[in-house]
């Protein structure tokens, strides 16, 4: 029994996304990628990519669960309006296959990896090569920032079921039937 | 041979949607209404339900094409992702039917509407009634907002049809197979 979830890390030109597997406290690493958008392409034509590039990412890995970075606020109106439309059709996609969807600002997403929410991209891409063993060489922070935040929301699925001291496991299975599925 | 456009004022509240179908010159109104979504709902509770509203309009009306308001940069960047994240949604239900999508600024579509591209939304409301004889008092701005976008999304495809003086809707429809569709 094991659950597999999605993290995404959402651009406009430039989406990364990574697909891990846990198993109890086990966490397996099965991708780790970017969809990249065609430099000449219109906005519109970059949705579409990013549309069919998750559907096949879905129906490859079968995810249970989207974990997805909520961007800062800092940055302008019309790029905000931008990156929600490339939000708007990742989280989308994870709907129309019911797949439930979890939001994760950077700073809680480099706090729980690293113990400090003001660590760099670099950091963060360092610290997770080590825990899941692989090679972040030759990886965009992109696709290390999607990593980041599927095992973020793994950490956090974790403390919420071992908070609950009476059950564990085996009552957060019961309570969340749709979560928990074999493969 | 006829054309179907939806119109579409996207909102996370309340998001409004008409239905015009033209041929030639004549365009019937087939449907002017709102998605409400759920005031209690969560922001992707809210997502699902302009997915799934959006669903059965197209599934109903099978329409060709998309015309969409595109907002104003005035807002803050937080309400701007939000809008950003609903328009996502609307755009990807377009796109995974193969429907193409086209957008206009509320200036453009007022202009194209009433002549007067600073005219108020119940001066638009009260000349779409006018034009295609239906009764406003009972709709909301929202529907009747995405109904002005639909007709203008018509007179653009009527110019830009117009101005290439050789060749006109023949033209047009040996050069778009996708977008002529017989009902």
């Amino acid at each position: 029994m094991s659950t597999i979830i999605l993290g995404i890390d959402p651009g406009t030109n430039i989406l990364g996304f990574s697909i891990i597997e846990v198993e109890g406290n086990r966490v397996n690493l099965r991708e780790v990628d970017v969809l990249r958008m065609k430099k000449a392409g219109t906005h519109y034509e970059k949705l579409k990519e990013i549309f069919d590039g998750l559907q096949s990412v879905i129906k490859k890995f079968h995810p249970h669960e989207l974990a997805i970075e909520s961007p800062f606020f800092g940055k302008n109106v019309q790029s905000m309006l931008k990156l929600g439309r490339a939000q708007g059709v990742a989280i989308t996609v994870a709907l129309s296959h019911n797949i439930p969807v979890f939001e994760y600002s950077p700073r809680k997403i480099k706090q729980s990896i690293t113990g400090n929410g003001n660590a760099s991209k670099e950091q963060v891409s360092a610290i997770l090569s080590q825990l899941l063993r692989f090679d972040s060489k030759h990886l965009l922070l992109d696709a290390t920032d999607a990593l980041g935040v599927a095992l973020c929301h793994h950490f956090q699925r974790g403390t919420a079921t071992a908070s609950k001291k009476s059950g564990g496991w085996k009552k957060f299975i019961a309570e969340n039937p749709g979560r928990i599925r074999s493969l």
